[in-house]
């Protein structure tokens, strides 16, 4: 099974640090958990070649989800759906699904007396132009529909960068699709605290509970604030058995812990 | 001049979840005020292959600076620059420089009584081991040095993953290279808040104000929870002269706020 999943994140505010990438910390957080195994992030602006060589490339790399946020607003500055357009060399068209979906959306609006007048305008058509073959993706919060289309065995996801419409379209349409291609392999982690022991002398200590651990990943987090050591040791481990998962753990964790109290 | 920089930033914990890329936001702030012009951030995991990719590739888009952050501490996981050494075809060898600046760390460690024997292990050493013919930057809060490499033109650069070593380098060593690089050229941003206009009736106003700020890069941001619209408007533009930059900027902002309250 192909679990190998890319994000493209797409907005100039991420390049200029208005924005905090919390987005890709949450879905980062939601693949792993389901069982999809992350391999790269990849932020652009909000130009065309740049969505267009992102998109193109991690194609190249047989990506099997490719999960992208940002830029399906109604402004023309959203221009995410043209890069994947292009990048596929498909034409974009005014989608009957997703005009419906929009158009049900500002009716209501309307009738909440949000609205003076109802009207389809051309930015609110915008976002029901999606690539052709594409299928709209229900927003459940929000006005902009999501976008799946499947190429050749990659699925390309966009979702919008709001982070309310992106979770829930994301918790609807995208998680029992990653569910399902995950099989039952799921993602076990925990963590222990060492204090007073540099990183560099727990380097040699981590590589023999790695050594004696091959299926667990082990990896060394230096938090304190430079003059006391304080690390973070991350042990985590891929299975379909949660007993399994906690075995490995367990195991690892526990020889980490004999190794360290030998080395005080 | 060539102001085009990327961003690589190395570690699974970004991948996973676990931790937000905090460090990206904060370089992406600190090198767009400096008049750096950042076009991509990558994240890639804790492997050779993947860190050697996204260092080729942002070698070919002609980078003029590539900054690196994680994967240079004692561990075995930390394999940064030898993702690096791959891509640029260069071998590993431990500096002088970067062995001296290591080794007063440690031995000052041991002399403030904060390891009981001075020791110079594989792990330390480890961190001295760069591409040849790369120079170390001083840590000024830890012990692995940073690394400069040029490459044809592009300037590497690879900074810890640790917030506060990464952001001490970077002031430090990495500050004034981008802005000798940057000439004159700095950014200058305004935000405005519109309330109770939804984002695609705010789309054609926007078109606007574009229209007539060529100058002036202009861009909605949806902030409100779904039902009452509250929209940032965050305007942007490069220049040498603030009083410039001044002019642009309320020319452009006066323009939108005349055209909001039109269409209340």
């Amino acid at each position: 099974m192909n679990r190998r999943m890319e994000m493209i994140c797409i907005g100039n505010e991420l390049l200029i640090g208005k924005t905090l990438n919390t987005n890709a910390n949450w879905l980062a957080g939601r693949v792993t958990a389901l069982g999809g195994v992350l391999k790269r992030i990849t932020t652009v602006g909000d130009e065309i070649d740049e969505i267009k060589m992102a998109v193109n490339h991690a194609l190249q790399r047989r990506t099997r989800f490719i999960i992208i946020t940002g830029g399906l607003g109604p402004t023309h500055d959203d221009m995410t759906l043209k890069g994947v357009a292009e990048a596929l060399d498909l034409e974009l068209v005014v989608d009957e699904k997703a005009l419906e979906m929009v158009k049900a959306k500002y009716e209501a609006y309307f009738k909440e007396g949000r609205m003076d007048r109802f009207e389809l305008t051309p930015s609110r058509i915008k976002m029901a132009t999606i690539p052709e073959g594409a299928e709209p993706l229900p927003n459940p919060v929000g006005t902009a529909p999501g976008v799946i289309i499947d190429v050749k065995g990659s699925l390309l996801i966009a979702l919008p960068g709001v982070p309310s419409e992106m979770k829930a379209i994301f918790e609807e349409s995208v998680k029992p699709l990653i569910l399902e291609n995950a099989g039952e392999g799921l993602f076990f982690e925990k963590s222990i605290f060492v204090d007073g022991i540099m990183e560099s002398a727990l380097a040699p200590l981590i590589d023999e509970v790695i050594r004696e651990n091959p299926y667990v990943y082990v990896k060394s987090h230096p938090k304190g604030e430079e003059r006391i050591p304080h690390i973070e040791i991350h042990f985590s481990t891929l299975t379909e058995d949660s007993e399994v998962a906690e075995r490995r753990l367990e195991k690892a964790v526990n020889r980490m812990l004999e190794l360290t109290a030998h080395n005080r």
